[in-house]
């Protein structure tokens, strides 16, 4: 199969590869408009797509006897190695059921089936020992833990999580993020997490009790850079065609450390470009059901994007 | 009376002056932490004091026969020419209680006395109609149409409203619209005037229907900026001291039109500046109870967080 199209990274040529340990689930999703059954989704799923635009991508997760030979070709066509996705054939694909009431700003978990991703316990190849590059997706801290344990030298480790962890796993998932060198959280999560809505307040908190920098994610209202060297503040690009938010965080997560992982940076400056990918991503995501929109974008569109951003909030 | 400090324009030693329209009230607020009896509030005086940062406002309002000498000091103090302040003696200053409820991101009016604001009918001087710029607090869109109709060659009118006019007065507050330059109006107010919820959308909507130039301002989350030449999405300046948000929006919109005059110009370049300065003196407007805060201000602050704005928002 040929290499999938990529974002080219000025003065270097081969980006590092990412490793991003997740779900990859089937959605049932409902929305004020439309509703789609059983469609590819899942936290891994769509940060590997949206790394996928930057590097080469491994996805470590499980999917039961049920997943369709037409995801996995979904996800290889766009360049991402299968070989951790375990195929456990004694169950289903994680399952989850949610619902998006009017203007998309809430949702509920209307079922959820953990099926084979409850006895998922990943043991990773030495070729994905060796990845440099890190995304901890929103999976049990435990599991978490194991993966940080059995990498050889990561230069960069990105960790999510889920409000379920937050309040069942606090202790757990603490050891992750000091472990960790990025923490993106949405603004539930922050809240959480410190005990502070004010997302500056909460922020500020986590980076002297939890990772040393830290991203809070704000939906339709952008995101916020919490770091040594600073604050960035960055707008959601303007969305006019909602359809599904379902792994917009994920998207952006992965689009950023595709990023970093292209350009072998994580500074300040990097990390602020990687905001901008990963908003621009995130806001393709939106646009359609599942990875869909998001699994046929093109870097052109994606660079016209960030560029539209870009302008938008230059003062 | 010596001048106030004023920030200065490079290259425009003398800025224009300002007429702002619109309530001085005196607010009782309860937040989740403490409360103010009797204070100074209203439109137009939160607009004044911020405008008079960057050129010589002129207040035009009623107050009645309860208004505290110490308030009219606090605004003659900062410059405020106090002449189109009427003092009706048959009745009491304009009252409104809030509350404002967790978080600060809801509030209701728990009473609201139009007192001497009912007969209020403004009457320019022709020092007034003389005015270039001018603002049209929130006050009954007739009223803003009586303003408009006798001033002799403004150059730049902004326009505000609040929920009750467009429930109530649609029409006439459409025709405030088109006969202004600028419509600054918050989220709840534009989806109302709309019918959209996405601040994306209903702000085109707003250009193509309402007023040529619009922003909207989204709080905590800052504000948008629809011009011809562009979008423009800022972030809220980073309070963590919030007491009371009262007067954010008035102030925003006084210190935006104050800089506006103090450069003479209004592109989409100097709109842009202008918000970095309604953002920065906003939040200075918050920390405290009423007018104080606002009042009391310095320069160098004012300049300080517009500098600190512009570095977070710096891809």
């Amino acid at each position: 199969m040929s290499t999938p199209r990529r974002i080219k990274i000025k003065d270097r040529p081969s980006p590092d590869n990412v490793l991003v340990v997740g779900s990859v689930a089937y959605d049932s999703i409902v929305t004020p408009h439309e509703s789609g059954e059983k469609i590819l989704g899942g936290s891994a799923s769509y940060a590997c797509l949206a790394a996928s635009y930057f590097a080469p991508p491994h996805i470590v997760g499980v999917v039961g006897h049920d997943f369709r030979d037409r995801d996995r070709k979904k996800l290889a066509k766009r360049g991402i190695d299968l070989s951790g996705l375990q195929t456990d054939e004694t169950g289903r694909t994680f399952a989850w059921r949610g619902r998006y009431h009017e203007n998309y700003n809430r949702r509920d978990t209307e079922d959820l089936q953990l099926n084979v991703f409850e006895r998922f316990n990943p043991t990773l190849s030495a070729a994905q020992r060796a990845t440099p590059y890190v995304m901890l997706g929103n999976i049990r801290p435990e599991l978490q833990l194991s993966v940080l344990d059995q990498l050889d030298a990561p230069k960069f480790i990105v960790a999510d999580t889920i409000d379920i962890w937050i309040e069942t796993k606090r202790e757990l998932f603490a050891q992750v993020m000091r472990r960790a060198d990025l923490l993106v959280v949405n603004d539930t999560e922050s809240a959480k997490l410190t005990g502070e809505t004010n997302v500056i307040i909460a922020g500020r908190h986590l980076r002297a009790h939890g990772c040393r920098t830290v991203i809070i994610k704000k939906g339709e209202h952008g995101s916020v850079l919490f770091h040594e060297d600073g604050l960035f503040s960055l707008p959601a690009f303007p969305v006019t065609e909602l359809r599904d938010p379902t792994g917009a965080g994920d998207s952006f997560a992965g689009a950023l450390l595709g990023y970093i992982a292209a350009t072998g940076k994580s500074d300040f400056a990097t990390l602020r470009q990687a905001m901008l990918y990963g908003t621009a991503v995130a806001s393709l995501t939106v646009e359609a059901f599942s990875t869909d929109r998001l699994a046929k974008a093109g870097c052109s569109e994606i660079k016209a994007r960030r560029k539209q951003l870009l302008q938008m909030t230059k003062a």
